[in-house]
């Protein structure tokens, strides 16, 4: 469905109205995930980005519940930008028990089941284990933010890191797809605030079964609702990061408004 | 030569000695390309990015001269990160006749040649066309320049362009791929100071043919030895760049030292 999307002109995507466009590719594809499962598991509960957009609720509860992206990287969706994934986490008592993320463009799906590690098209996947911070590649995003504080602690994070030095900063511009790429190597940490858990669920047992460290920006424990993460190739980068960066306000998904 | 190189255990290309890595395959690739051109044409000239490391000129001349980059991202390459390109540009009395990048990891042979337009694995690309920036996909790159100076002007363009503001910015790490990114409609403009003739010179026909606009940071002609550009969906959104960027000193590649 994603694919289909992807093949309309360019410029349908980004003259017409690129935003009714992705918010009718998101909801279908949402539709068609969460019917598909409730005819299997009609007990089970659901927390789905655009649910959550037209009025649902995102409290997680103990009961079985799939948290969904449809569509991770709306921007680069609507520009055809080559990282745009749907991602699926599935948690029973707050617990993420398996994760799946499929990269589209790239034909990569990727996979984790608590204990059974982690694979990208059947392959098992690792991390780098890189321990040493200069020597590692830092994937974030830059969005520009109203509140200038806000975006003057982002773009500081941002100095502080390539100040450490690090070999470098990437922005793919897909949450999901960034876990992936620090799960099997081709990265070794990835810092975000102000994303959603449906962007990190299906990622988060990605990344800890392929050896990778999660945790939560103020280096405590990762919590899902809480929109905000670390990860990362080994325990001593990912604490590196949690020292030397800001953090800024950005609410939680489980807590109304 | 670059897939295979990509196929060793990620813990010999980052722990070991990946300069070295970088440095053997960058070579072989380079000699490979530059021993089987001058066997059909040994009159030509070569400005090679491991030649030029070696000790030779960049000088370009009116000769028939081809322009080689065998890995562009080389951090990439480190990492295995998913974009490595190899590069080559054509010129003849310093215009340049054709360009191919070849995007290694995602398989995409993008090849122009002047005035029969742009291709992608043998299908024609265009650029998206767009001409409002605000609802543009801009790339460029983030390194550590130990000049503060520099780092700070190179930051608070960043700051400038999302401030605009803009949809994003991504920062893939491949200069050619970048190019190759703006000419197929992936993303609109990407602009980049400090780069190397070696890094544009396939790109430039690629872009051009596909529509695009190339020029220099100032907003004049785009000067192939001066290490800089702008590239382009269209000339209101260059020029737009142009005007609120700020450019730091990055020298020249036909001026030695």
């Amino acid at each position: 469905m994603i694919q289909e999307a992807l093949q309309k002109d360019i410029s349908i995507m980004q003259k017409s109205s690129p935003v009714d466009l992705v918010t009718e590719t998101d909801q279908k594809v949402e539709q068609l995930i969460i019917s598909s499962i409730k005819e299997k598991f009609p007990t089970h509960s659901f927390i789905g980005e655009e649910s959550v957009a037209a009025g649902a609720t995102s409290n997680l509860t103990d009961n079985p519940t799939w948290i969904i992206d449809p569509i991770d990287g709306t921007t680069n969706f609507v520009h055809r930008f080559p990282f745009v994934s749907m991602s699926i986490g599935f948690a029973v008592k707050k617990e993420i028990e398996f994760g799946i993320v499929y990269s589209c463009q790239e034909g990569k799906m990727y996979t984790a089941r608590k204990g059974k590690g982690s694979f990208c098209n059947g392959e098992p996947i690792k991390v780098s284990g890189q321990e040493d911070i200069t020597k590692s590649l830092v994937l974030t995003e830059m969005g520009f933010k109203k509140d200038s504080e806000h975006f003057k602690t982002m773009m500081g994070n941002i100095e502080t890191i390539l100040t450490i030095p690090v070999h470098g900063i990437r922005s793919p511009g897909s949450a999901a797809v960034n876990m992936c790429l620090v799960a099997c190597g081709a990265a070794d940490a990835y810092y975000h605030m102000g994303i959603h858990c449906w962007d990190m669920a299906g990622g988060a047992a990605i990344i800890r079964e392929a050896g990778g460290v999660i945790m939560d920006i103020s280096g405590g424990p990762f919590d899902l609702m809480s929109r905000r993460l670390i990860i990362a190739s080994s325990r001593t980068i990912a604490e590196r990061i949690s020292q030397v960066i800001k953090a800024f306000p950005v609410g939680r998904d489980d807590i109304e408004g």
